[in-house]
């Protein structure tokens, strides 16, 4: 079988000059060159090398939790990361939302034609290092091609599959009154770095994207407080659209403190100069929870503890209010309605 | 909660002459707005209408199969489906293709910005008749815009869940020499159908791609047979392609006879006027089966009696050969080698 395989391409791939073109998504052989060539080599393992067109999984006891995410951003490689570790990081996340564990990932690639395989490769190989870091198996995937001026470089589609204990029960519309919100550390970094990058700013101090896998943090909350009511990452939208989805679907409302929220100065002072509210930036890499107010101070002792929520803070509470407002203190001791974000200040964020 | 929900879109979506914007996938209220209106309309169930960033669901006791698959195929709509059933068509088979029940669907859409909403409620809909028609529910999504010239309408990215019995083992490498080969229907509906729209022809008859969920037929098959060696449907790169595949991962030799591939006649014409070899050119509802010779006969006959297996045949058959060559007898008497697919003749076809 080996035999047959080597005999297929006369030529291996250029991963340094070449470029994506028509064939690779023929479906023939050069499809089943970049494959071979380039996917299996990053992914390898026993499922993806079977080359059957699915794969076969075991999967642990419990609830199976599966989610999906498409990537669009641009610039595909930023400070902190690139197109690939965030195909990566936001699928396990959602998946982690739910308490879960992240299992397996499929990858979905839509590619322009020209596009340069020495960045594919760099993109493969960051996503197979995420996801190794990350203890998840990419087991299944496919690749299309679009014309010159039908795409925009790459496109990622992955979707996660997962496993939760039959004993949790963390979703977006179990907030309570008197619940508290934690946040697991600071706001803003992913959104900001990306604009600074397409703006050509810089801060003096270098603003990076929080781009990462939160599950592990997650194990260690839930472990810690296992009746844990709402997990939720603020990616689009920002942490103020987060709280107001996790308001509207548990039917209350939300009061937080402007000055308990985690920000970096440089993130701040970004914004400031953008003219931008850091609560509607883009989060990779942060977590937001609603517990019982009993069980906050032990929630955060728990995030504190872990690398990924050094900085988390108890930022506010869960009130009754059939409207669903979320509401700030403000630093000057207002008090404002925190809306949905209209409109979109920072397009192909992730 | 319905109430805190419907005070937030002060207008609805206007499905008929609105257009996508680059807030649609803002992640704020616009894109709550797309779902609400549209995505949840069309594709109701209690998962999704959970709103979580990720489903939670049973599974049946067996081995878990998944597959993914994106779609970007043009035209968007044709003879016989458009992308939206094929998206979902797509994925089921390949799940299918595993003797599995496919059970759940995610879907990823990146839609252009300017993307009409007509279209895009077409899709969605005929997404959800076809996964109604299979018993399959889309139990989580995501959207996301890219500015216009950045895509090229819509894009569909499906992952399917399902589950195969443990007894079952129908893989690409597991073809044996005697073993029969078999196709369940006529080769090149697809492709012809969609380039003959591409291309303005027109044959008297209509040529209609043959886009199906072959689940049904497949467990019908794996009822009478249950110890089939390989399935695998032949999508692009066709018939060719797909035999080539299977014998290069089962590391054998597969011969075939031209005179026992069904065709259409009209198909036939088609492929001689526009220059194709329709071994080449993709299916969307056909699948080949590969078994051991003592029960082909039942396998086709099996296949024959489900309506879309009414015109199975036995088109080949497995030998040793370290080469893996393809090889077929020519209605002439000749013999000529099978060649994987060179180059794309169909760019675009799924």
């Amino acid at each position: 079988m080996d035999k047959a395989r080597t005999r297929r391409h006369a030529r291996t791939l250029d991963l340094r000059r070449g470029r994506i073109d028509m064939n690779h998504g023929s479906g023939g052989r050069a499809t089943a060159q970049l494959i071979e060539e380039l996917f299996l080599v990053a992914f390898d393992n026993e499922r993806l090398r079977r080359m059957d067109d699915h794969a076969e999984l075991a999967m642990p006891v419990g609830k199976m939790v599966v989610a999906t995410d498409g990537h669009v951003i641009s610039p595909l490689f930023f400070p902190g990361g690139d197109i690939g570790s965030l195909s990566v990081h936001g699928t396990i996340n959602d998946v982690a939302m739910a308490g879960a564990v992240p299992l397996y990932l499929t990858v979905g690639f839509i590619l322009e034609e020209g596009f340069p395989l020495s960045d594919l490769k760099k993109i493969v190989d960051s996503m197979a290092a995420a996801a190794r870091a990350a203890r998840v198996q990419i087991v299944a995937g496919d690749t299309k091609v679009v014309e010159r001026g039908k795409g925009d470089g790459i496109f990622i589609t992955t979707t996660g599959v997962g496993v939760v204990d039959e004993a949790l029960n963390i979703h977006a519309d179990q907030a309570q009154p008197t619940d508290c919100v934690l946040v697991s550390g600071t706001i803003g970094d992913h959104g900001v770095a990306i604009m600074s990058l397409r703006e050509h700013l810089t801060f003096g101090t270098d603003i990076v994207s929080d781009t990462a896998a939160l599950h592990d943090l997650v194990a260690h909350m839930v472990r810690a407080v296992p009746q844990i009511h709402c997990l939720r990452d603020p990616t689009r939208g920002g942490l103020a659209t987060a709280l107001n989805e996790l308001a509207d679907l548990s039917g209350v409302g939300i009061r937080i403190q402007e000055a308990a929220i985690p920000i970096r100065p440089e993130v701040k002072a970004a914004c400031e100069l953008l003219g931008l509210d850091p609560l509607y930036i883009a989060n990779e890499g942060k977590l937001i929870a609603i517990c019982a107010r009993a069980q906050a101070q032990d929630l955060l002792t728990a995030m504190r503890a872990h690398p990924l929520g050094a900085q988390a803070a108890i930022i506010g509470e869960v009130v009754a209010d059939p409207h669903a407002f979320v509401e700030m203190e403000t630093a000057f001791g207002g008090r404002r309605v925190v809306d949905w974000l209209m409109g979109d200040p920072l397009p192909r964020i992730c």
